[in-house]
């Protein structure tokens, strides 16, 4: 149980015949209740697809008893038909839960610039509805029912001692495959709580993972993270502890989504210390995790740090080479302004890669999470696969 | 004729045994008069190379006698010792043309991280002084010196019907191989100018020519554009003519660079119009010329729009989804907001590939050079091929 693990939630995945291989297309995640506090955060890319439209307005409201989601189509480029599109499907929704559209948060995933097939979605949704419930399998059907070239489900679920817990799923790592790019991601949560005290949690929890996860520097037309909160454990935590354990779910989620980007051969941690602030640790990490020479070179298991140092300089933060340090796998190989270990000494042989990058010019950290650049994601994303 | 194509210069390029390989690894320039106004741009990384903070430093004085220019190592990330050896390679060039090291730039490329060795740089300054002269030999000598990985030298030279001309060399498009991350260029006159004029005019030319090439959004830590002038030809043009030949000489030269990358399959022309601001076009441009979906995409010879679209709209330019349009090769498959023709109508199988990418909300325009991800590159800049 993962997204119906916290009480008061029931979810289905089904095939809706939106995707024309017949997997399982189409998901919905119910909150019974008895309160339906929800926040949620919505991709920056001004060229935003129609469901993104849709539930921002919807959120602005930090009320949701239903979120449906289809892969099989983004709804994005497709103007004001798209948006009726959207409107239709969570008037569909709201009228099977017998509550109003403005409850019901959209997602889609697939193809830009296609108009959905509405008499599969429609249908679908009532499909969805009716095999709604609580158990792992429904879970597991939702989770699924999201992905587009996942090779598998991404799903979480984490209790505190107090009684109340947070559980999820996410699909996507920005970028995966042609014409998809979407991150969606739904949290569920027993806990006691207002949507203020949501939209805080879960804009600290996301800052720090799903924003610091970056494998190509995509953000798409359709990223959202969901947070829906039933209130069914009747405790009240913390909003502190609430984050923490929101944040840990959120870093599970994001890991397993960077584990399964296509084409990945590394796990790579771009890890910046040292700062003059924290948007410079940011700049400095998503410039490097973004490089393509630092990224070839990891795919090749090379401790190449001259290219990292490059891409450090070019970021824009501020950077002084001569208290710039860099170490790989634990292997200090510039320090301080000045060669130190022999390359040789850094074993990039394993999936997992850790760049640490001290600044020497302030205190600020941040962490990015990123991957290799390999032929196997120029393979994916040229036609040739298509 | 090239660099010596203007009246008043001389050049050589010698093998002086840096490179292990006997390869031409030396070039000088000298510049034997009457004039000697200069000008020079430089990288704005922030790790710069011994030979960026010493010719930085002598092109405050608008004035050089000669440049010398090695390959086969960039002496960058070499602390204060390889700033010395930049000094003493200065000093040796202004001892053999009696002049002060002052008026002496010097580039480097190649690795980072390495001292040079300055036996062979300072023995290979002597050879280079007996092997100069003005002819065609000399300037493809000087040309094929500075190669690292470009698999061909690349030259210019343009004349004004006023009896004066432009011509000069470069190397590197950004990020060519493992650690070779240097495009340097170099670029003499015979028109009369004063110093003042000659950096305004370089600045104008570099700022929409070599500063919009963009082949994978690295700048380097040894990037530099130096300008000379002998005013050998006693003519002083108007400063816009000189421009404007500066420009076009300038272009020749980053459309050689952009050609030769490696690893590419595609020469890109990201044109960006009717933005709300220059920088705006130039944002867009940048942002969807390193794109790594777009430029897989175009590897694969795909009109993928939805891809184009997903990059501009996270630009962080103003943006609005329905002014925007998209046109790939002539065809417009995205026109104000609402999907056009048919990507079947687009024809990307050549090397040309223009994206004309209009924004819709304002009259600004910026134009980047930029070329596909290929299999190649990841091959090419991954450890295998080291």
């Amino acid at each position: 149980m993962t997204v119906t693990g916290p009480k008061g939630f029931r979810a289905a995945g089904v095939a809706a015949g939106i995707k024309q291989s017949g997997a399982l297309d189409l998901a919905l995640v119910v909150n019974d209740g008895p309160e339906s506090a929800a926040a949620g955060v919505f991709t920056r890319n001004a060229v935003k697809a129609a469901p993104v439209l849709w539930s921002q307005e919807v959120l602005r409201h930090r009320k949701l008893r239903a979120v449906v989601l289809n892969s099989g189509g983004a709804n994005a480029a497709t103007g004001p038909g798209g948006f009726q599109d959207t409107h239709a499907t969570a008037e569909k929704v709201g009228e099977v839960f017998e509550t109003g559209a403005i409850e019901v948060a959209v997602c889609s995933t697939g193809l830009i610039g296609e108009r959905l097939p509405m008499d599969a979605v429609l249908s679908g949704v009532d499909t969805a509805a009716k095999a709604l419930d609580a158990s792992p399998e429904a879970s597991l059907n939702a989770a699924t029912a999201i992905m587009t070239t996942d090779t598998k489900p991404k799903q979480s679920w984490k209790s505190h001692a107090a009684g109340w817990s947070i559980g999820g799923f996410a699909k996507g790592a920005g970028m995966l495959a042609p014409d998809l790019a979407t991150m969606l991601s739904v949290i569920t949560t027993d806990a006691v709580l207002e949507g203020d005290a949501l939209d805080a949690a879960l804009r600290a929890a996301t800052r720090v993972t799903f924003d610091r996860l970056d494998v190509d520097g995509g953000t798409s037309t359709n990223d959202t993270v969901l947070l829906l909160s039933s209130g069914a454990s009747g405790v009240t935590p913390a909003l502190d502890d609430f984050t923490e354990l929101l944040t840990a779910v959120s870093l599970d989620l994001v890991l397993q989504l960077r584990a399964d980007s296509e084409g990945a051969t590394k796990d790579v941690d771009v890890v910046v210390r040292g700062a003059a602030s924290e948007q410079d640790a940011i700049n400095v990490g998503r410039t490097v995790a973004e490089d393509n020479l630092v990224k070839t070179a990891l795919f090749g298991s090379d401790p190449n740090w001259g290219r990292i140092a490059m891409a450090v300089g070019r970021s824009q933060a501020e950077v002084d080479p001569a208290t710039l340090s860099i170490t790989i796998n634990g292997v200090p190989l510039f320090a301080h302004g000045t060669t130190a270990e022999d390359r040789s000494a850094a074993d990039l042989s394993g999936r997992a890669i850790e760049l640490v990058i001290d600044l020497g010019v302030g205190t600020s950290t941040a962490t990015i999470y990123t991957t290799d650049l390999s032929h196997g994601y120029v393979e994916e994303n040229s036609a040739y696969s298509s």
